[in-house]
């Protein structure tokens, strides 16, 4: 993995501010656990790719607009603040957690932050805390920059996104998702690229950036990801969804079962890159989880070193500008290395490149 | 308050199973409280009102018919056996109580109980445990076993339902309520009644039963509440609610500000009453909260005593068959008291009765 062709590295977009985000622990499952999405997740994926020589820019500002191109005013204008309003009614001396939903048939926004927090989120993994907005907002900077770079010219580029997003929907939090990252610069390229796929080879569903774009016929929505019936998201993410509208036909889902390994894996992936190049994408974004790994916290699957590699390669031959978007992938002993390696197997399989 | 008039007793119907629901906390704006839904609510009320002189009556077993006529079948079979499947996936050491929920637009049913039970559940005040279901099937019973007097014609019946249920949906339990006691009690009154009014005094809104007849102009919803932009439920009860479709108009929801006091809880009651007149109701159900009393550990209002006393008089005024459904109401000092009132007062006042 030694590389030495510095021009060939990977542009890698990150702020240290997507660091803010400190969820302690979560309610699941009737008890409190340690919360997976820590901040050494982004430090150990940044410093692991530097090392490899890839280069790392820091995001301009570019405002709301992006973001509220896709997530409703109202939802971010209280991710903004409820932090501010939580402390204003319990002192600051817990995480602004919701445990109060809207009805599935109907339900309004409330004006309290604390029927807010439950209309803007559908669980209990998205604590929000004191540098929870500072956090999203750059993560989203980060792949509002990523997609900038592509939109300029470049081929490949790394957005490390940390909170991730796509379990968030276009107003609510969902899955340690608040800002729904791959969704936000999937709508930026689009101010070049009219078609826009989106790839999910995150381990869970990506059911909020399939909500946001099930009408839409502009982007496509293909993932692969273990089946949620008993696995979360839960509830969308079936093989059966594929949009509605003039989004029919943009949603593909392709469900993996327990223990999948890296042939039924990349048989799946196969599917999902045939759909891109049906679709007929001008950019791809892909919704890049690491928490296929046989030895994530979070696995039911097992995907390998050399299946990650492999997958990269494939995803390059589609030979589309592609800008990867981190998504999962938590805090077990092959994250980094998946990284590295799934990062110079891309680059160096990219068109253009030395083989 | 003494009663030498045994002949003029109100009929109260209890079955002590409905003890066994025994929540012990829930996890409420960020941190564990102790749950204020007890059973020693219910022994409370039992005793007092049988000091008074009330005639106790277990309630027989009329089966799933009678719930399985509101509520979808596959909410009650996952409540009959959520505690069990809960217990072999976690042992059993912690109540079940969801964390992940359904979208407000899409959402389908998971083949999981972590996922059932988000799909099941709103909000995390709703543990179940060992005795959770025999506890809600026998409160429900007693509402049916009320209905069942009243169809045989009692002019007033007393169903002491715990767990209460007005903030039930037909496939969903919220609010410290899984199985809806009023809704199942006027349905099953239409046996007779074409025409069922649900009269909701509880302090919060009951936007299960609400959701339940949204669109069923055969019964009408009438409730005053506290205002809910900032209260439970949040999400449903406010003023422009009317139903839609066939129960157009069959909807009421009369807000009270906080702090509200007798006169303005009375003419609130007014309005309720003038609607359920308007409605030419047969029947009517009250769905009998207590927890608008100035000293009730949730209560936002100040009704008083007197107040209740006057409100029961108003109510026997409506000269229907009427059924009282027991919903909130916490252990605060004055509970039992005014529901002792309560009673006396809505029996001595019923048409028929001395004054």
């Amino acid at each position: 993995m030694q590389r030495n062709d510095l021009a060939a590295a990977v542009r890698l977009v990150f702020d240290e501010r997507q660091l803010l985000h400190r969820p302690e622990s979560y309610f699941r499952r009737g008890a409190f656990v340690p919360h997976p999405e820590q901040p050494e997740r982004a430090v150990l994926l940044r410093d692991r790719l530097l090392r490899d020589g890839h280069l790392l820019t820091a995001p301009r500002d570019h405002g709301l607009a992006p973001i509220l191109a896709v997530h409703d005013a109202d939802y971010v204008s209280f991710l903004q603040t409820a932090w501010a309003r939580w402390c204003a009614e319990f002192e600051g001396d817990r995480p602004a957690v919701p445990n109060y939903h809207t009805s599935r048939r109907r339900g309004r926004r409330p004006e309290g932050v604390v029927g807010q927090l439950g209309y803007h989120s559908t669980d209990t993994a998205c604590p929000i805390t004191a540098g929870t907005w500072e956090a999203i907002y750059w993560s989203a900077q980060s792949a509002i920059e990523g997609a900038e770079c592509v939109l300029a010219g470049e081929p490949l580029v790394y957005a490390l996104c940390r909170p991730p997003g796509h379990h968030a929907y276009l107003d609510s939090s969902s899955g340690f998702c608040f800002l729904n990252n791959a969704a936000i610069a999937a709508r930026h390229l689009q101010q070049r690229y009219a078609r826009v796929a989106i790839l999910d080879v995150d381990t869970h569903a990506g059911q909020g950036t399939q909500d946001i774009f099930w009408q839409d016929g502009s982007v496509l929505y293909a993932s692969m990801h273990l089946h949620p019936a008993d696995y979360p998201p839960y509830f969308a993410g079936y093989g059966d969804e594929v949009g509605a509208e003039a989004g029919e036909g943009a949603t593909m889902n392709v469900m993996l079962s327990k223990g999948a390994d890296d042939t039924a894996i990349l048989t799946a992936l196969d599917a999902l890159l045939a759909a891109v190049r049906r679709f007929e994408a001008d950019a791809v974004v892909v919704s890049l989880g690491f928490d296929m790994a046989a030895d994530d916290p979070l696995a039911e699957v097992a995907f390998s070193s050399g299946g990650f590699a492999e997958a990269a390669r494939r995803i390059a031959s589609l030979a589309r500008p592609t800008l990867l978007v981190q998504e999962g992938g938590y805090l077990g002993p092959s994250l980094s290395e998946n990284a590295a390696t799934f990062l110079s197997a891309i680059e160096t399989a990219s068109p253009g490149k030395a083989p």
